[in-house]
C-alpha cells in the first residue's frame, strides 16, 4: 500500500565475501532494501576453502568455485561494485566515501574480511615474482598459472591451506617443502600428537616437513629463487604464505567503532558494532574482521570459519529483515582435507585448555570405520577432551567419515554432555560403515578410565582433582 | 591367595551369537569364572550382519566372516560347545539339560536369539529345495552355493535384509524380485516418502519390487520354481524368506521366566530375568530373545541391533564380574547398506510416533554432501521428527555420512534437544566433504517454519496444538 510512496532503504555491504554476498541475497528475499555491495577484490561469491582442490586438480578450475555468477545479483537487483575501495565511512551523516563520490545508507554491514599476516622478517621479500599468499581467486589463478612450470614449491606455514596445499600440489609432482613455526601441524586446531598422524602422512606423500623454524629470507632478484631455513637456501621458485589473517578493521576504526582484544570489530549477539558506549543499530559486522565468543572459555576471538561467516550472514540478514536474530558464543567446528586425510575438530585442544586454566582429561582411541572384514575402511583416530566432566572438545581424522563425526560431537559439546551420559549414547551399525562398537566408545572408556582413577587418587592422596591429560 | 583353594565360579552361555560370545570373553577378561558357551549353530562368533555383502561379492567368503576364530576361544579358557541343544533349564537346582547330561551353573546367560518368522500360509513351503531363510552363516553359506547357478531370486519381506540382499544380489545379473506385504519398504525404520527413494533406486538397477501384498503359495516339487504373488506366478529357483524374526524364549519359559508383551524374556536394567516377583540375581538375558525399553515411547521392545547386542553384553559381562551396570532405554540408532545408498534412523518413525498418539511436526530437506563444484558428492535426504518440541527422530538417504550423521542426532535425542536448540546448532565444512551450510540446516529450518504456523494457527483457531505433518 504505502510500498509506492515510501523510499526504500539503503543498505550497503562492504565487502563481497561469504558474509556479504550471503547478506545482499538473504536481505533482497526476505526485506525491502535498495542493496549496494562494494569489493576491493575483482570476483565475487566464490569458494575461497575450494581454492586448494584446484590447485590440487580435484576441481577442474577456478571458474567452478565461482558458485554465483554475477548475473545472478544484477538479475535480484542486487548493485555489486568490484575493484573498489571504501576511503571512510561517516557514521553521523550515514554516508560512505568512496573515490570522489558519497554513497549514502539507511544500514550498513562492514564484512571487510580479513588480510595475510605476513612475519616481519619476510614482509619485503613478497615483492618478489611468484611469492603468493592465497587470499583471494585472483592470488589462486596467479599461483596456479605458476604451478604450470614449476618445479619446487616452499609453503610457509602449517595451518589448514598449508597443510591442504601440501597434500593437493605434491600430487602434481611438484617439490614440496612446509616449513611452521610451532613445532606441531594445525596448532590451532589439533593437539601435538593428532598433529603427528597428519605430518607422517604429509611426509609419507613426499613432503618436506620442517617445523619448530620460521624462514629467515625469501631470496631472488625479480623472482624468488630460495627460502632460508636454518641458515639452508631451499630452492624455491614458488612460495607461498599462509601464516594466519589479521582482521581488516581499519575503516571501521577510523570510523569511531570500538575493535576488541581479539583485533576484531566488537559486536553483540545480533552483531551490531559498539560506537561509544551503545551498539550501534543500523551498522551491522560479520566474518573474519568481526569479534565474537568462545562457547566454552567465554572468550573473545575472530573466527575464520567460512560456515561461522554464513551463520552469521543469516543472523545479521534476519535482524536486518525484522526478524531478531542472535549469534550465540561457538564451538568452532572444523575440518581440512589434508590429501587422502580428513582432520576435524571442534571445541578447545588440550593445549588450549590448559592455557586457559582448565584442567583436561582426555580420552583417545583408534579403531576403523568399517567391518575389519570389508574392504577399502580407513583407520580412525579419536581424541575427546573433558573438562569438569564436561566434553568441551574433540579431534578426528581419517579417510572418511570425519566432518559428520564433528558434527555430531558438536552437539554433544553444545548440550553439555557429560562423560557419564556419553557412556550411555548409541551409535549405529553396518559392516560396509562401521564397526560393530563405533571407535567413540573406546575414547569414551578411555577416558572414563582415568576419571576413575583420578577419583581413587584424590580420595588416596587427599588432593582435590588431578590432571590426568596424555 | 585363596584362589587355589575356592573353586572358579561356573558360567554357563546359552546362544553362541554377538552377546553369548562377548560376555563369554569379557567375563574371562575381567572376572573369574570357568565360562561355558553353548550354541545350537555349527558356527560361532562370525558377523551375521556381513552376510548380504558375502552374497553381493563385496566381501570375499564366509569365512571372513568368522571375526574369531574357534582356537581364539580355546586359548583363552572359553569351553564351547556347537551343534548343542540346551533341552532344559532348571533354576531351582541351578542346572541345565544338554541330551542326557547336566551342567551346574552359578551364573546363566540366556542369549538364545530369535528364529525367522515364516508367514502361515507359505509355512509348509519351505520344506523346498532352495528356499531359505538368512540366519546362520550355515544359511549363507548354502544361499551362496545355489545362487551360483541360479538365474531368478525372489526375496518375501522388505526390511533391512530383503532390501540389502536385493541390492546386493541383483547386482549380480540375478533377476530378482522382492516382495513387501506393507506398502513401504524398510517400514519399521523409515517412513513411506523416505521409502520411496529406496524403491526407486532398487527399480533403477533391475530389481522388480511389488508392494501391499505377500505371496499365497511357493510352488515346486522337490525344489522351488516359482512364487505365486497376486495371481501370478513368478518363476523362482531361489526363495529367501526375511519377513522378521521371534524372540526364541521357549527354554526361558519352560523354566518359570517371565515372557513380556513384546514376545522378549523380560528383564530389569542390570539385564537380570524376571521369576515370579523378583529379578533373578544370576540369570541374565539380552539380545534378540530379551525385552528392553524404548527411550522415547518407554514401550517395551525387543531390539534386533547387533549394536544393541554388543552393548548388552557389555552390561552383563560388567553385572558378572563386580560392575554394576545398566542397559537403559534405546533410541535404535539403525542404518543398512543398500547397493549404493545409505539408509539410515534413529528414534521414532513419524508412523510410529502417530501410533503411539505422539503428534509430530517434521522438518524435510534435499542437499548434497559435497560442495556443488565437488566431484562424486551424493544427494542427501534428510528429515527430523519432532515432539513437544523435542528432536525424537530422524531419517536420512544417502550415498555417504549417513551412520556418523544418525550417531550425531542419536546423541541430540538422547540429550533431549529441542527444535530451538538445533537452530543453534554448528556444524563444520570443507568443500571435499560438505555444503557450506550443511542439508541438516535446512531441515530444522523447515521444521520450525512449522512449528511457527502451528503457533500462529493454534493463535488464531484458538485449537491448541495441531499436526503439521508432511
Amino acid at each position: 500500500m504505502d510500498k509506492k510512496t515510501t523510499k526504500r532503504q539503503e543498505l550497503v555491504i562492504i565487502g563481497g565475501g561469504a558474509v556479504g554476498m550471503a547478506v545482499a541475497t538473504h536481505t533482497k528475499r526476505h526485506g525491502d532494501y535498495s542493496v549496494t555491495v562494494i569489493s576491493k577484490d575483482a570476483y565475487t561469491a566464490y569458494s575461497q576453502c575450494g581454492m586448494p582442490f584446484v590447485l590440487g586438480g580435484e576441481i577442474k578450475d577456478f571458474d567452478a568455485l565461482i558458485v554465483k555468477k554475477p548475473d545472478f545479483f544484477k538479475h535480484m537487483g542486487i548493485n555489486v561494485k568490484l575493484n573498489t575501495t571504501v576511503d571512510a565511512i561517516d557514521l553521523d551523516s550515514k554516508i560512505i566515501h568512496v573515490k570522489d563520490r558519497i554513497l549514502p545508507f539507511d544500514k550498513l554491514v562492514i564484512a571487510t574480511g580479513s588480510y595475510p599476516n605476513i612475519p616481519g622478517n619476510i614482509k619485503s621479500d613478497i615483492r618478489l615474482d611468484n611469492v603468493f599468499t592465497l587470499r583471494t581467486l585472483s592470488d589462486g589463478i596467479n599461483i596456479q598459472n605458476s604451478l604450470e612450470t614449476a618445479t619446487n614449491l616452499a609453503l610457509i606455514g602449517g595451518g589448514s591451506i598449508g597443510v591442504e596445499i601440501a597434500a593437493s600440489v605434491s600430487k602434481r609432482g611438484i617439490n614440496t617443502t612446509l616449513v611452521n613455526r610451532n613445532n606441531s601441524l594445525l596448532s590451532h586446531s589439533i593437539d601435538p600428537e593428532m598433529a603427528d598422524i597428519v605430518r607422517a602422512y604429509l611426509v609419507s606423500i613426499g613432503v618436506n616437513v620442517i617445523t619448530d623454524t620460521a624462514p629467515t629470507s625469501i631470496n631472488g632478484t625479480t623472482k624468488v629463487g630460495s627460502v632460508t631455513i636454518d641458515g639452508t637456501d631451499i630452492p624455491a621458485d614458488i612460495v607461498i604464505i599462509s601464516t594466519g589473517v589479521v582482521p581488516d578493521t581499519s575503516l571501521a576504526q577510523d570510523a569511531g567503532i570500538e575493535i576488541g582484544i581479539s583485533g576484531g570489530i566488537v559486536t553483540n549477539g545480533q552483531l551490531r558494532v559498539k560506537v561509544g558506549n551503545t551498539f550501534h543499530p543500523d551498522v551491522f559486522s560479520g566474518g573474519e574482521c568481526a569479534q565474537v565468543y568462545n562457547f566454552i572459555t567465554g572468550e573473545p576471538f575472530v573466527n575464520q570459519l567460512g560456515s561461522n561467516a554464513r551463520r552469521m550472514a543469516a543472523v545479521i540478514g534476519n535482524n536486518l529483515c525484522g526478524t531478531p536474530s542472535n549469534f550465540g558464543p561457538t564451538i568452532n567446528p572444523w575440518v581440512c582435507i589434508v590429501g587422502d586425510l580428513q582432520v576435524g575438530s571442534v571445541g578447545l585442544t588440550s593445549n588450549i585448555a590448559k592455557r586457559s586454566g582448565k584442567k583436561v582429561i582426555t580420552g583417545m582411541s583408534k579403531g576403523l570405520t568399517r567391518a575389519g572384514y570389508y574392504p577399502e575402511g580407513s583407520q580412525i583416530y579419536i581424541k575427546l577432551i573433558f573438562n569438569d566432566r564436561y566434553l568441551v572438545g574433540a579431534q578426528i581424522i581419517s579417510g572418511e567419515g570425519v566432518k559428520e563425526r564433528i558434527d555430531g560431537l558438536s552437539f554433544a559439546i553444545k548440550k553439555k554432555m557429560t562423560i557419564d551420559e556419553m557412556q550411555d549414547i548409541e551409535t549405529c551399525y553396518a559392516p560396509p560403515v562401521s564397526m560393530l562398537v563405533d571407535p567413540i566408545m573406546y575414547a569414551i572408556e578411555d577416558a572414563h578410565k582415568k576419571f576413575q582413577e583420578m577419583k581413587i587418587s584424590s580420595r588416596s592422596t587427599g588432593h582435590t582433582e588431578k590432571e590426568a591429560d596424555r
